[in-house]
């Protein structure tokens, strides 16, 4: 089957063995995937990726020098159970996944495992058990970015959010546009989002933000009479500290941006306000099926993030752009078709 | 009335101008008042904890150069009400009280202010509506350990405590005591302290802890079955990325060490393992209540913490002692007499 590799430093169009599903895995056929600022990080810095996992002891560790598929916002077909599971939902249902897989070396992400290949190829492996069927009429791009939209839903659900909250969403892209919408989905009082980028702002407030402020020109941090939820959706270094600089007394953070290296911050600072900071990373399968149904019923509206849907091989020049300044949001990849 | 003054690199025996009460103050005669570590901290590194003030945009900076009284845990009693405030508690009861008092520039920390002096003198000053009464039968010196168990109370309030809980407690001097003190009001399934000093271990198994730990022979992050709070009591630089690095996946850290310079994390492993991260400071009128009733009924014995009770010539010389090497946990002053 045909595969988009990262082989070295470039993302390159090739042929690969065709999985087989081992017992509780099921073989998907890839109808969209999307790709995640992650995967731009890890093409780009593998090599500090493996340093990182070394050093949390990590189960798998990346080694920068070999092939990675990645892709893990998947949409597929049901082609193929692994022995003796139940067969359900049925071979050709269009499914969104989580994307885990099980094999003999324990639980591994799809799309950032040198074991099993991710969303970027014709086929992929997932764990069976975690499959939620799309619903007519969704289409295969949108139900994709169930994936993305779960990560803004749980990170949601690590704060108590009601009409008296006041959210601060730190960084409009795609992970600030998921927060922003899952804050819409739960009730929030108002949502103040914060990004330098006009472009950003722009489809913050188009996915439900009151207001969009450039922290260049004023603090997104207002002193409200209710609760402050912020959600760091950035993860560069110094961002958490400046959060808890700005951060009104009492506020709770969540942090959804993934800061991949040592990072400095004033301790002092937190516990003179007395902060909260909640790191939230994965979601269950209870909350991407609520994901998938609020995309289905319009409530999220994921096309607001799709900018871009392309081909195999189309995806190594948006590699290149994606990784430069660009004006994308969400890039969706179609494996199935050149 | 006398006082033990921080002037230059030095405490001093001197006279000072006696307080009087404003509106919405007290004047108390101060009949007992423990020695903090922040108070050392201070009298060590005023110039670095003013630039500190600067830095977080405090609202009263410390003058490293000028004369500071500590004394922030205080038993006292009652001389005399600022004018055209209700007088309850009569005149002449014994209190311990919040320490903070309420001037032309806002609210400032009592022992920590240069404007108002602490508890290491005759007499201080605290707002009256934070006194509470201390009941016959407890003496001076415990009522006055009233503010740093709570201290661990509240620390222990910003978790959710019970049976099924595995608390673990990083540094037992007087902060991680006072929380393994109230862990075990709060009925906390299993406490496991850990410190490097034999002493402090031995305290903290006297304090009611289940299992005591040096760090440098074994790990205190057991992987147990429910929910595990970790309490950060030292803080120092390091320490909360220790303590991440440390933590079971989904772990509450709960810092109450207060560290006051920068400090580095690997936000990263924070968020692979979703922990949260809780900063305590302060303390409410309510928990101050319900920590003296404890120590009234025996239920927190704050009689393992005092180590010695001195008058105030004995100060300068107690000042050497703790900032160097000791076995002392708590040390009192009776500031009434020489």
């Amino acid at each position: 089957m045909k595969a988009i590799i990262r082989r070295g430093q470039r993302m390159v169009c090739d042929e690969i063995v065709e999985p087989v599903p081992g017992p509780g895995q099921v073989l998907l056929r890839v109808r969209a995937c999307g790709i995640c600022g992650s995967d731009l990080h890890a093409f780009q810095h593998a090599p500090q990726l493996a340093d990182l996992g070394r050093r949390v002891g990590a189960a798998n560790v990346l080694e920068a020098d070999r092939d990675l598929v990645f892709g893990h916002e998947i949409c597929g077909e049901v082609l193929e159970y692994g022995p003796g599971i139940d067969q359900a939902p049925a071979v050709g249902s269009r499914v969104v996944a989580l994307p885990r897989v099980t094999g003999p070396g324990g639980m591994e992400t799809v799309g950032l495992s040198q074991r099993f290949v991710g969303g970027y190829a014709e086929k992929v492996l997932v764990d069976a058990a975690n499959l939620i069927v799309v619903p007519d009429g969704l289409s295969d791009v949108l139900a994709a970015m169930t994936e993305p939209f779960a990560v803004g839903l749980h990170a949601v659900n690590k704060a108590e959010i009601g009409p008296d909250v006041t959210a601060v969403v730190i960084g409009c892209g795609p992970v600030g546009l998921a927060v922003i919408a899952a804050l819409g989905v739960k009730g929030v009082g108002r949502t103040i989002a914060s990004d330098p980028s006009p472009e950003r702002r722009k489809a913050a407030l188009a996915m439900g933000a009151d207001e969009a402020v450039d922290p260049g020109q004023a603090s997104p941090y207002a002193a409200p009479a209710g609760a402050t939820v912020i959600f760091e959706c950035v993860g560069a270094p110094g961002l958490i500290q400046q959060v808890v600089a700005g951060a009104p007394a009492g506020a709770h953070i969540v942090v959804v941006g993934v800061c991949v290296t040592d990072d400095s911050f004033l301790p002092y600072q937190a516990l003179s306000k007395e902060l909260r900071i909640s790191f939230s990373a994965a979601y269950t399968l209870a909350e991407f099926e609520e994901t998938l149904g609020h995309i289905a019923s319009g409530r999220i509206d994921a096309s607001r993030v799709v900018t871009s849907v392309i081909g195999r091989d189309a995806v190594p020049g948006a590699f290149t752009e994606l990784t430069g300044r660009h004006a994308q949001v969400k890039v969706v990849i179609e494996p199935w078709r050149a």
